[in-house]
């Protein structure tokens, strides 16, 4: 239920396809939460600000003076969402305060600030959200020194050392577990709600050890489908395995005797997990939501005196 | 101009996508060919005949006790095309004329045939129309022994020895590529018409050295095209290099030291060639379509005393 007037900040992670918005009380509380699919990509410039009026408008002070704060993350400060708020270059402190953009908004009610994502020169890589999440982290960890690993469509594996983000890689294998699950041959193979851990595990060092096979251990998940009826819930098993343990090969000089934090989808961070402990690391995992609104909070913390 | 009265054999290649027929006179001489879209997955069992009576009505026979041939490779043969052939187990020689089906047809003017796919058990592997090319260009080259490479859609690699298929081995690379262009955030970074061979063979060379990048590789296309700006020319040409660079990592085994032939899609057999090179190796490339049609004439030389 919503508790109209208790709000004092809006804080909200705008991504490409989801959007998340948290109304927060004076003392810190989460009040009101909203989850939709109103992506950044489904929005032009200019609907930003009336999409997000229409949604909190219940939310915002009585009083004519009153400016309602709200801070925003994700792909909304991208150069085609609400309005571009320009990359940090890494190495950097995840948030620079300084570095958070100011919009101009039609409604006099609402104050909005955009967080910047992080871009790196060499390798070029780029985030956008995940370093909001990592700067939540790192408000209640402040002296965490290792590796931030936060699974998802673009899976990060970002270097912290004193507080700072030194280095990141990002791998595309959710996507591509998208791409093949859907749009590839694989698609009437793999189509199962449940996975089998051991299937993923077998999986996963098969690639970890020989990453170069992956294309080939892929079309293989068709051959075992037509050849020997092997099930759905194994061949999306061994789909998700193939392509974390070629990742994971990828990502070893990021995880090489470290301390490992996971963020992000749940189901997908045990996946990682039990992949990484099979390499002999216990990884950590955190509570998305509440690193991100950590992170929002942080972020705003100076800028609004919350 | 098709020249009726004269075909006495009809030939086929009937693939997932697309079909290829070619109507062939008493000299062995092709007189009318028909290409399009009508693959199997397009047709149900049922629709294949009449359909392909609509095509070639006017090639047929005029007098009542004629029967003309027809001889089709390819995934008309698959469980869910015309009428499923059973695979041959590798190793075999790529086409065996006793494993040929016959099939019951409405329209007594004609008398089809399929040949029969090749699977191999382990690791489970399969394929349909690629044994009647191998068996085309073995017919001109009875003595070859080495690698027949088929780049496509799902790249094979086969080992060729006495006349046998000894075994091969599938990469899905031509449908990452497809996926990944097509249905990934990738899509609008690599709209081109056009290949860079430079950026291509340097992104060949980074993840034939490092296969376990492949996925970090790709997602740094998108970034490149954020950071850069680069064309969408060099990330065409990078995405293909990447995908190609990890396959002939995976496929080493296959072409170490072998004398490699190459049949497929002229332009992506040229890429295959300018990695291969960069390996070492020279690979030539044949004319698929006259291995096809040779590979099908082989297949019916005994059978309809062609």
């Amino acid at each position: 239920m919503s508790k109209f007037g208790n709000i004092s900040l809006i804080a909200a992670d705008w991504g490409t396809s989801n959007l998340r918005v948290w109304g927060i009380d004076h003392q810190g509380k989460v009040v009101n939460t909203i989850t939709n699919g109103k992506g950044m990509s489904s929005l032009m410039p200019s609907e930003f600000e009336p999409y997000l009026i229409g949604l909190i408008e219940n939310w915002l002070p009585k009083e004519k003076k009153a400016k309602c704060p709200i801070i925003i993350c994700g792909m909304a400060g991208a150069k085609t969402g609400w309005k571009e708020a320009a990359y940090l270059k890494a190495p950097c402190p995840p948030i620079n305060e300084e570095k958070i953009i100011q919009l101009e908004t039609e409604d006099q009610r609402i104050s909005v600030s955009i967080i910047p994502g992080i871009m790196q020169k060499s390798p070029p890589d780029v985030m956008r959200g995940e370093e909001t999440q990592i700067a939540g982290y790192l408000s209640k960890n402040p002296d965490f020194d290792g590796i931030i690993c936060l699974p998802g469509t673009h899976t990060k594996w970002v270097h912290i050392s004193a507080g700072e983000i030194v280095s990141f890689k990002t791998f595309m294998t959710g996507e591509i577990f998208l791409s093949l699950s859907e749009h590839s041959i694989l698609k009437s193979s793999v189509q199962s709600d449940d996975l089998d851990p051991t299937s993923f595990l077998e999986a996963f060092e098969d690639t970890y050890s020989n990453p170069a096979l992956l294309s080939s251990k892929l079309f293989g998940l068709r051959a075992a489908d037509l050849l020997e009826n092997t099930s759905a819930k194994l061949l999306k098993s061994k789909l998700s395995g193939y392509l974390i343990g070629s990742e994971l090969a990828g990502a070893k000089s990021y995880w090489l005797g470290q301390n490992i934090v996971m963020i992000g989808n749940n189901d997908l961070c045990i996946l990682y997990q039990k992949a990484l402990k099979k390499l002999g690391l216990n990884a950590t995992i955190e509570n998305t939501q509440n690193v991100t609104l950590y992170g929002l909070q942080e972020a705003c913390r100076g800028r609004y005196n919350q």
